[in-house]
């Protein structure tokens, strides 16, 4: 690792953040919250560290792929820091592990929150709680379309054809011009879902921190209440629609908005995601029914839908408390949990193209069986699949039940009960929001003991980074490979510049 | 598939079971109750089934991997019906689908009872419930040492060069030979568990159908309380030796049976096997200790020991209620359960040597993320693990949780609680015996919607046979295969006896 290039890296990707720090402040003056020199510090402390990194460490001219693990990591945990000062200072939050839970439940877009009561909050906190969903969704289109194919992380190799935009060989230039295109998408939408909450009577604050926890898929709302706070069925079916376009790979939206729709239905994981939703939808509906939760046909269906598409593709906003619901129905949602959104949008879990690729290898394993001397191939579209990536998708469903369950145990361990403990770990892992149980839809994260809260922190990090990421700089392996960082200022001639 | 040649295999294996089912009646005479004209009546009727089949359907020279499939699921079913008729004919299961339950879970080696009281039923019945588990045992021991690696089934390739006995092409001899050495070890524990009971005063009845029990991995016991019942240091201690032997691949006995004890150490799967429950009875003694569970220090040990031992090699023994211990100790049991115990033993569960492999390839892909140009192959013991076999073991381990998952949604979609409906399907899948809540270590499965009993009961079958052998009979493409069977008695010349 180019330790010195790393650390002028996330010192700049800090004062970027500092400046982001600055946009509450409109709001704190309209709405007279006195949270100005709040931010004012907040974005200081930001900027100075940033500055601090930068002016030590040389940049590097190549960065290598290990490299890469460290940026995406510690900007991560970096950016969690600073966000979580505003929390901090506005006193509303006395403990540090709170603020920084917050915070971190904000930029991995997981929205799991410690607060009772997030009213008072003061306005402008408010909208950075929803800003750290925005950017923390911005970072994951970039990271999981354009970053983590080149790592070659948990068959995320599969995209890196399909990543829009021109092919070049240098790691930077290729992500910056796949960031411009994708994020062009993610800002269109965030404009039109914020005008059409509008013109269903929300104020533009509050139009704005809702679009900006639905195309993240985070789920931190300015009411306790959450969406049910507006009872409308029109802000509700503009969400789920939102939702629903946030839980699609991003790539796809860009061929959509220069006109080809067809893209969409060609995609297979696309269509998957489709079936899965629209079968969890009727299961529920049918339990629900059944079980007699509710008897409006029209109220089945929209609580359906909304719970279907808030727990796939890891929103977590609320309308309905489904732990009230039948057991049925629990187990389908907490499944859907593990699922996800599709790979390359903002939605967390396992991603559904790895449940597909896994139904196919499910399909190749019974025939090869059957018929033992044929010979499979798992495809994707036209291509067909390594067995290298087969091994990684399939490995990565193991790790994935590996980190829940050593979290659980740890958890469950600090004395929380079977039920909340559990799904608290599926809720920050997978980057929903609420769990079940005392961590359920009408409650929070705010009575857990404070070890429970870092551990569960970690997980929001470990999910929202596929894992793979986090655990890579949990190997010795990987530090006995840093290098010494290149001070800027050093006095010696730099003689171990050369790269490695 | 041949169809004549597989029928005519489980005719013959029917009529052999049905031998069995006169073993029973010498308890009858000596307790005199009066079971003996049922015992006749079941053999009859299984060896008149089977004696029908033998009959209408001719043998086939050679029978081939498919086939394999057919035998290995049917004889399952057959038997667990043929089994279930003494309890049907006794009176004391008033409904079929509860005898059916019993008598598969006897089989199958997991110990789920529909009883709420054993002592009710017919000792000679009490001892044919034993008597299941023993022969499911011994089924179980051959299918996967000598069965399984042939038909390729998740992983267990990897155990076709440690098969003892000699190496031949063809499959029916080398089976015979495989199962008369490993019986051989079965045979010699079962005799010694069973003196050392009565050393410890229980009757021979309790003493051979507890040794049957244990060593078979089942968990049926003469007494509702279970081992409880014997209120014995010394006989929860034979049976934890007992238990732990049963839990250990049965070709590793055959070699420490002449005298090479240094196979079990070598073996890294026995290795990890000790330091897995080492481990875990360290983490129970520590919380229950904590949480003051248990505050005799020997009695914290004792009860740890029994129930790591009990749950991961799937034996389901009671001693303690462990719904009633802390959720640390209930998460780590419930994942204990999906451990379950090494390949080629009784022990039911994922099996510790595809845990093995997971870590190495979680360790290896790490390394690999690090060091992205250097290659990586996993090994065990001094062989290459093919990438096909680890495919399909990381694969066996998302179909398990497959299973799981649609067994829970149909078995909680019945209407039974999340933790109840959950761990139920826990528990049979892997063949444990008791889960939590309403199916706990006190409580019972009687109690279950008859379609949930139906579901668990295919969970048994499914679990204890590895999944793939089920999964592969699911397929259409299997039935496409099959044959019309040849009829020994055809007016017609057959012309279709050509293998295929």
């Amino acid at each position: 690792m180019r330790t010195g290039g790393v650390l002028n890296i996330l010192g700049k990707l800090l004062i970027v953040l500092s400046f982001t720090l600055l946009t509450p402040i409109p709001f704190s003056l309209y709405f007279g919250d006195g949270m100005i020199p709040v931010f004012l510090l907040c974005a200081c402390c930001g900027s100075l560290l940033g500055g601090v990194m930068v002016a030590l460490f040389l940049p590097e001219k190549e960065l290598g792929y290990r490299d890469g693990f460290a940026v995406v990591v510690f900007s991560w945990v970096l950016f969690a820091f600073i966000g979580a000062l505003p929390y901090y200072f506005s006193g509303a939050m006395p403990s540090f592990v709170d603020c920084y839970f917050e915070s971190m439940s904000g930029f991995t877009t997981t929205g799991s929150t410690i607060m009772d009561k997030v009213e008072i909050l003061p306005k402008s906190v408010l909208f950075w709680r929803a800003m750290t969903h925005w950017l923390g969704g911005m970072g994951i289109i970039v990271l999981s379309l354009a970053v983590m194919p080149l790592l070659g992380i948990g068959g995320m190799q599969l995209f890196q054809a399909e990543m829009p935009g021109p092919t070049k060989d240098r790691l930077a230039p290729r992500i910056q011009d796949t960031a411009r295109i994708l994020w062009s998408a993610y800002l269109l939408f965030t404009l039109v879902e914020t005008l059409l909450l509008m013109m269903g009577g929300l104020t533009f604050f509050d139009a704005v921190c809702h679009s900006f926890a639905t195309l993240a898929t985070g789920g931190f709302s300015t009411h306790t209440a959450s969406v049910n706070h507006f009872q409308s069925v029109y802000v509700e079916t503009v969400i789920i629609v939102f939702m629903f376009l946030a839980g699609v790979n991003f790539s796809l939206h860009y061929h959509g908005l220069r006109g080809r729709f067809s893209a969409y239905w060609e995609n297979e994981e696309f269509r998957l995601y489709v079936i899965l939703s629209s079968t969890a939808v009727l299961i529920l509906m049918v339990a629900n029914w059944y079980y007699q939760t509710y008897t409006n046909l029209g109220e089945n269906l929209r609580t359906a839908v909304f719970q279907v598409y808030t727990v796939m593709t890891t929103t977590g906003f609320g309308t309905a408390d489904f732990d009230q619901w039948p057991a049925v129905c629990k187990v389908l949602l907490v499944a859907l949990m593990f699922v996800g959104g599709c790979a390359g949008s903002t939605g967390g879990g396992i991603k559904v193209v790895r449940f597909l690729l896994f139904f196919k290898y499910a399909r190749m394993q019974l025939r090869s069986l059957v018929h033992p001397r044929a010979v499979g191939a798992i495809k994707m579209g036209h291509v067909k699949v390594p067995q290298e990536i087969m091994i990684s998708i399939l490995g990565f469903f193991a790790l994935y039940i590996g980190f829940f369950l050593i979290a659980s145990l740890v958890v469950t361990g600090l004395g929380v009960d079977l039920v909340t403990g559990t799904t608290a770990v599926v809720a920050t892992l997978n980057n929903i929001g609420p769990g079940l149980n005392l961590v359920g839809p009408a409650q929070n994260f705010g009575h857990l003991p404070p070890l429970a809260k870092v551990v569960l922190t970690f997980c929001m990090l470990a999910g929202r980074l596929e894992l793979y990421t986090v655990a890579v700089l949990l190997t010795p392996d990987f530090w006995h490979m840093a290098r010494k960082p290149v001070w800027r200022w050093s006095l010696r001639p730099t003689t171990d510049k050369i790269a490695a």
